[in-house]
């Protein structure tokens, strides 16, 4: 039987062995969710980067530049960190480059996988379907806040393993963590999540997204990235 | 109010001030339920070191040298890592130089702190109370296993923080984390941790540990690391 397991921060990936495995790249507020939504709704494709100003060096080149920096937006940036600014119209067959403080730099330290998805609630039964059928190892890696663990990347996790139970056995105490954490919540996450540090202040900077973030299966479609380096829908 | 937050593993402690707070320290299988039980019963003072060198030398100068490194006896040392061993008559009104693999890392990790207490299931009231008393803002950090977060430390991390709810304001998405999973375990902690990830390994090595450190408030005593970086009883 295969394997599944949580890490609950990329500052804990180096404990992962990452060859052979697929893995699983969430940021649920908010990287991954507009990753998702937006290549869902048409965007072309989303090339993550760490730095702001290779953002803008790929504007120049054509891409829209999005993300957000301590979830503000930043200068000169054509899209925020906020699903809905993905979805817009402007950004339908657009290429975009993103930069954000976790989920970017969570996907570059996975690169040793044999496969990086990136996920969120939005397409939580997809992405199972998905890896089910490609029978591998898989790690879900939290891009928590600033390092540390951040609990709705942590419930993400807890319910993608739980979506797998019947194909991939649960490993290492942090899955454990991330399932029970997700068995108590599921009946309201949104409750649930708003006892989480720092949602006080994401609340602050747009409250629809919030909630946005937390609804499951939006979408049928899985988010992998491909030998550009570039986060495509996967055919 | 004051504040009080729990670090999942010693790897994610430099998220954390630790400058005007106390830092508990928790290594429940088995660093912390060892020094606990040794001093509860008559051991002088443990002296918790990094290497296994350095216990040797401070055999030499009289200690006991005692601990274990993947979860083995050290050859030449008087003391293993069972809490049974420290509670032996050979062993009280001596004084023990420690190493363990993650109990005295983490240890050592936080000596920024303003006092530094070990502590675990065998005397969690005690420790609560003397928290309580003091009037600080708190952080336990939990030893874990190999830099991965350990469910029992996680668990009495849980167990530390309910039992200051009235004194202490809880902080932290991890503190939420492992508040929750214990409101979940604790009415059966060692059924819990048998589906944690090294149990199995745990078990062969000697199966009366496992329940004896799970057992809450066998003594009423406080330990904290005193001038001369030793473990003692907090008078």
């Amino acid at each position: 039987m295969n394997t599944i397991e949580v890490c609950l921060t990329h500052e804990l990936i180096h404990h992962h062995e990452l060859k052979g495995k697929i893995v699983v790249v969430t940021d649920v507020f908010r990287a991954t969710s507009c990753i998702v939504s937006g290549l869902a709704k048409g965007v072309k494709a989303i090339k993550p980067v760490i730095e702001v100003e290779e953002c803008l060096e790929l504007q120049k080149q054509g891409y829209l530049a999005g993300g957000e920096r301590h979830a503000q937006m930043i200068e000169g940036f054509d899209l925020d960190n906020s699903p809905f600014s993905y979805m817009e119209t402007r950004s339908m067959g657009q290429k975009v480059a993103m930069t954000t403080t976790n989920g970017t730099l969570t996907i570059n330290k996975s690169k040793e996988a044999d496969e990086i998805l990136a996920a969120s609630f939005s397409n939580l039964s997809a992405t199972a379907s998905y890896l089910k059928n490609k029978g591998k190892d898989v790690l879900i890696v939290c891009a928590g806040w600033k390092g540390r663990p951040g609990l709705e990347d942590v419930l993400f996790g807890g319910a993608l393993t739980l979506a797998m139970s019947d194909s991939h056995e649960t490993e290492g105490d942090s899955t454990f963590l991330a399932t029970a954490a997700y068995e108590t919540a599921q009946s309201d996450l949104l409750s649930y999540l708003q006892r989480a540090s720092h949602l006080k202040r994401l609340k602050k900077l747009g409250g629809k997204d919030i909630p946005y973030c937390l609804e499951i299966d939006l979408f049928d479609v899985v988010v992998k990235l491909n030998e550009e380096s570039e986060l495509v829908l996967a055919s």
